[in-house]
């Protein structure tokens, strides 16, 4: 805290903390959001043919986090569509990134470097939403810790945690795969930073809530940033991820590999999976690839 | 409005506006939903292995835009199920429609002229409901249009919205399509007319609103009972909805071909579809006219 | 009531509803239920693979009832969750089970004798369950008799009610059946029971509620611990059903079959099912043999 203190990170913070964000983070967090709707299979198509579903999809992937930690607390689930300042700008997001003639908008923001600086800003968003969702469940819970970590999880991870179902208002059904099955990395981060925001919030951390956003979101943000560069759907994680699992439920030590991918197995591995556990992560290293687009 | 002035179409329509729904127009809709639910193939066999998913599924057909209303608006879901004389008469209907000896209440229900006086009959509720969910709605959320007309719909189409899920209650699980893909004229009907109680209701509409409920009613019934008696699965909303999209979405103008149906393409279109979105709406239109029925 | 004064039955059901449920027979239930999570193929797989995954299913296996109860009343669907003894109780089950070095835990728990003294006191949690969810909803809604079996209806059930959703979280989808459709002997005893408490509520059945907690709790225990014990999977309404069936639905009489199981029927029914209905049966029943161990 002492270096912290040098730096006046803790002012910065603060001042950090309090920037508004509407319009220019929502709307980065708007675009990216439609954006990787865009990216799914099929979903032009849905767009032309059906403008409601496609919309409404759309919606989903801007306010699911909204949405679920509505439901989850067991209050209006359409609460959020009363601003419609909000619901405007998204819905001229989903028209311009659709409909736009000759595609203009779409290859504006998908162009890397203009898509790189979204992703970023979209970060910022997304770490103030667990704040947000941890702090509101803890009003209505005092000590339901567990309530505040499912919250600030939800609202950090939004439309993913219910793909299967927005998958279904488009035609699309993939029951063999779920976000909570296949974490993807913001889904993950979000699990991992509900936690923090949860200790902070219970005082367990010596750190305040201002500076505990502004590192969470420098850490999501950069990573965020890199892995869209690097076009990789890796994990930071992944490596203490293998260890805790291997110490607690006795996983095999397999998880690092994941990274380095294709490092070939020292057994020849020829018709039969030799072992079930590696066969099911190299199956999940594959749909958590098509996976984490979304939940970015 | 002069010309109403004259027909005084004012006061009927206010005491239009007046009239019940229980019990005679309920029974109507009570009447024709379950009837809609027996004509779903395999629902007969449900209701003999299992009575109870049957009559639940019933339930849904009669009360899901209550429910779906509730949950929409943080209510409580069950909350319609209070109302023991409604379930009590929906139930019986149920069990006329699917155990009446000799099929007797499901001949003379279904037999076409009464079947089109009970549709014309279950329009009437249709309309109030939705003019009843918009009100609500601006109850809760003054300023939440978007609110307002979502509740519309839902009270509107009631079960076709959660058709899916209605079906996996019936052990049949169709995702490739839902009510929201592939609207059919009902549920069209009702997004456009919870458009219009929105608009009515937030002082855009130069009309009162038992005069909408009135137009909207003597709309929707005879329209349903004209298709209704030609057994077709159109709606009158093609032409206009075509141009809309070629001019909102840039979707192709072949919209009113639909109606006409199999008028022949010029190309010859041999092995793979030469245009997607053609293709797509012909298979629409055949998934169509088996929701159709669904939603009305 | 004069034998029952006699044995002065009366204050022995007095002091038995007075017990506390946490944490001995709470225990029972969260072992017994996880338990049958284990028993679900691929379960042990998806707890290596996805630790979140599993422990979420274990939740919904130990508290789907609460959360059930708690939507369909239009309350906080993670209410339950405040209660960190009880999570904490749960999921230190949940890692005994899965994760217990040597398979030490499981095998303690599963073995017969163990078993059967757990499933007794199971049962004594559902039968308070299910007594608690209808006095619930009877203070929520005073006429709402449907509710008040509905309410104790899920209680009772608990996640049997929503093992479609359940099993999607862990990567199977299984929409042709679900436990509506076939009632396992728990989920029936439980609507029954919810049935009888909602009398006992309305004042129309001539026994006080601890009398008739009490009474229901020995019939369940009895009931589940005689089918665990000779790993049966029949009901003791199957008799009855079959009479009420036959009386209300026109189904055929031959529901008693089920139980002697393969009495060669007199027809010799070589390739093409004669009887749909009894074809239907005696699928049932295979499907009914996989689903009751769920909702035990």
């Amino acid at each position: 805290m002492d270096v912290l203190g040098v730096l006046n990170l803790g002012d910065v913070a603060q001042t950090f903390s309090k920037i508004g964000m509407f319009p220019v983070f929502d709307l980065a967090y708007y675009i990216v959001s439609i954006l990787y709707l865009k990216y799914e299979p099929g979903s032009v198509e849905v767009a032309r043919k059906s403008p409601v579903a496609s919309w409404l999809c759309a919606m989903l992937y801007c306010f699911a986090s909204y949405i679920l930690a509505d439901v989850l607390l067991g209050g209006c689930p359409l609460d959020y569509f009363q601003y419609n300042s909000h619901i405007l700008l998204a819905s001229t997001i989903w028209y311009l990134i659709f409909f736009c003639p000759l595609n203009l908008f779409y290859k504006c923001v998908a162009f890397l470097p203009v898509k790189l600086v979204l992703v970023a800003l979209k970060e910022v968003v997304r770490a103030r939403k667990i704040a947000a969702g941890v702090h509101h469940a803890h009003h209505a819970y005092h000590n339901g810790f567990l309530i505040m970590v499912i919250i600030g999880y939800v609202k950090g991870s939004g439309v993913a945690l219910i793909s299967n179902f927005e998958q279904l208002l488009r035609g699309v059904w993939s029951p063999d795969s779920n976000e909570i099955l296949n974490m993807s990395f913001p889904t993950k981060a979000s699990l991992y930073g509900a936690i923090l925001f949860t200790l902070q919030e219970a005082h367990l951390l010596p750190v305040s809530k201002s500076t505990l956003i502004c590192l969470f979101t420098l850490f999501m943000a950069t990573t965020k940033v890199i892995l869209t560069a690097r076009h990789s759907h890796g994990s930071p994680f992944v490596l203490i991820e293998s260890w805790v699992c291997h110490l607690l439920f006795g996983s095999p030590l397999g998880g690092g590999e994941e990274e380095h991918h294709a490092t070939p197995a020292p057994a020849p591995a020829p018709v039969a999976p030799v072992s079930p556990v590696k066969t099911k992560e190299e199956l999940g290293d594959g749909t958590r690839k098509r996976k984490s687009k979304k939940a970015e």
